[in-house]
């Protein structure tokens, strides 16, 4: 319990960075606004959490979020911002996941010195690998089930995302796994409505996936939205395992840590995790997470997949922040011999074969979910020639070959760059 | 199920505002970014989000958060900022309490047409009063366990936040059982250290409050810390319960609301809801969640008391904004005879005698807690007079007196003015 959890901030405030930080420690430890009684030195020593390092970076002349105070009678004040580390010691908590976030990312984004707070990354202790499970299937294991080995999972998504009813759903699966996909997901909105009940759905859908996988010897993978109450979560996902499903998905941000955690506990199939709602933690580039922090909470809680939007998003999230939260999934959180807690990223939002050279050229990597909607299903010569478009774009990415070249002798990805490309 | 969710948002945006609400609506029901294949009129009917009503509000001339799009070709853009009020049929989600928050606060934050985007409020139909418990205890239920009527319960918190041994904690809990608290919680960061493992503090502290409560008929509320995983929350509730205690406290942004609802099926206390992190989600004005509509979330899931910060707080929330947070917690979520889901708001941070009147004035009630640090271990008198000077200014605040003239008569009131007012 000597050992200790570190974190990383982007900060903004008009005071001295130093007193700033030493706010930040005290709030977050041992400390309050003003000195208390049983604060001792000793437990100081113990208990505090430590600033470590205090990086400069710039400064600005109008404070980026409102409330914060400046020092009094010291003129116009200048927004300072920096990179705060700070350390705990591993026995304030102790290996819990909800008090982590708590100790990390609690009161103080509500600190009046404060115009700028936001957790940039953490490393906790081996004793979290020990004390959670972690992802089950992580990225070997999502391509043993899925049977895709050396490029990524082509996947994508059902829609209209609410609406069609499980006889219809189970059509457009037929469709897809006849045109080759890896991968499909139900929307985040599509749970247990009224029109396509949960059950009835995976009834459908595992039977057309399961007829596929015997003509093809390859199962695609269906990511059932399971999102709910623990009791229906468990119970939904019991019926996906029946039914010989490989996947379900939950949206970890309306979940839960607890409700993430104790599904992985029960969980005998991968975890796709959604991440809607994050953009309310994560937009104010001066506030809340960035992505590489804020996933790291749902690999420790055991998610196999998280969304990281993609190159060319249709969303207003920046290329560099998604390649960069693809990275810190691919990136192991503990060195061997404990599991690495790695998990596959999912790259979608505004996808075609189109992002596949550089997201490769950006990430390294072709261990990805790579999710088009209209890149596959809009293909001017079909699904199948939509899957084909993508599987030439990163095998053209892979051997190093310039899209158009490839495309001179690749008609799908031709033809998709035809129809997609501006 | 003809029934139907509203929500009203805070956007901002450089298109014209009803195609904007459009774009929301769509999102978040049966659209995406293209029209898609089997989005049928009939299927739109059924499942759609409707734009109620758009109300313009002023514009900007730069937008408020980064990565917006604007229209093409249109010129320097007017960033408009409006309310704008959304339904969905509750057939596309049922009484499901996660599928709600994907539903109301998912993926919209990051749509590219948007340089604002907060939820304000919502409503949900009667039948969510029916699937969920909500508070157990409530406003009525907390005077009952804790003996305390016509008046704010007078609350503290135990500091420093953590460090404190189990011993040294009862002794501080043995001070102000005999200063005449009806209220203590644990420190948010004091979870089940090393330092202060859960079950002994519970077991130090419960003798001391089951000690006085014998000898004056009244037992204190304490709000044990019980944040963890479920099967951690669910043992040490029982814990709670076993040796007499009243109360268990859950930082419910790091449990999630799949973690509070089971909590809340499981538990036989008031649930005292710690709101830390909510900053993240609430400070940048123009994203994230408002107070009133991110509290009902967790009302539903079954928490008695949510933090609101205070009038004059040493956090950066303004009197507004916290009053506003009050007043949602002390308005009916349903009409009778369904339970209205009323919860306790708790007043904190930089809280003394000082801020009664005011609170009073602004709320309209004294169904709270006032929870006071400083305010009370601080009184020159000590903490007798600490609570005294609570309870005399709660009395003055009721009856009309102004404060001054109040303290003229009331010497506890009279020195912590002198000591607390500037």
């Amino acid at each position: 319990m000597d050992e200790r959890i570190s974190a990383s901030y982007l900060i903004e405030t008009a005071f001295p960075l130093d007193e700033a930080a030493a706010v930040m420690a005290g709030e977050q430890s041992t400390g309050t606004f003003v000195a208390v009684p049983g604060e001792t030195a000793q437990l100081k020593q113990r208990n505090g959490a430590v600033v470590e390092r205090v990086v400069e970076l710039g400064w600005a002349d109008s404070p980026s979020l409102p409330g914060a105070r400046s020092p009094k009678g010291a003129g116009a004040p200048r927004w300072r911002q920096a990179e705060v580390h700070l350390s705990w010691p591993l026995r304030n908590i102790g290996p819990s996941l909800p008090n982590l976030m708590t100790t990390l990312a609690g009161n103080l984004y509500e600190l009046a010195q404060f115009s700028g707070m936001r957790l940039l990354d953490f490393e906790v202790p081996r004793v979290f690998a020990d004390a959670f499970a972690g992802p089950q299937f992580g990225i070997e294991g999502t391509r043993r089930l899925s049977g895709v080995h050396g490029r990524p999972l082509i996947g994508t998504i059902i829609k209209p995302s609410i609406g069609l009813s499980p006889e219809e759903t189970a059509r457009r699966v037929r469709d897809l796994c006849e045109g080759g996909i890896d991968f499909i997901k139900d929307d985040e909105l599509q749970s247990d409505g009224v029109d396509c009940p949960f059950e009835e759905r995976v009834d459908q859908v595992m039977q057309v996936i399961l007829d596929h996988a015997q003509r093809s010897g390859r199962k695609v993978m269906y990511a059932f939205n399971i999102t709910g109450d623990l009791d229906q979560m468990r119970s939904r996902h019991d019926h996906v395992l029946a039914r010989g499903g490989t996947c379900v998905m939950a949206s970890v941000q309306s979940c839960g840590l607890v409700g993430i955690t104790e599904l992985r506990r029960h969980s005998q199939l991968a975890i796709h995790g959604h991440r809607n709602g994050w953009g309310a933690l994560s937009r104010s580039p001066q506030l809340g997470f960035s992505t590489p922090a804020w996933q790291k909470f749902w690999r420790l809680a055991g998610i196999d997949h998280i969304h990281v939007n993609g190159i060319r998003n249709k969303f207003c999230e920046p290329d560099d922040s998604c390649v960069a939260s693809a990275r810190s999934c691919l990136t192991p959180m503990f060195e061997a011999p404990a599991k690495d807690f790695r998990i596959m990223p999912v790259f979608s939002s505004g996808q075609w074969a189109g992002q596949a050279v550089d997201t490769y050229e950006a990430l390294g990597s072709v261990d990805l979910i790579h999710a088009c909607g209209g890149g596959i299903a809009a293909h001017p010569d079909g699904i199948a020639a939509g899957v084909q478009s993508l599987r030439d774009a990163w095998e053209a990415a892979r051997s190093g070959v310039p899209l158009p070249q490839f495309a001179a002798t690749h008609r799908a990805l031709a033809r998709a760059v035809e129809a997609f490309g501006t």
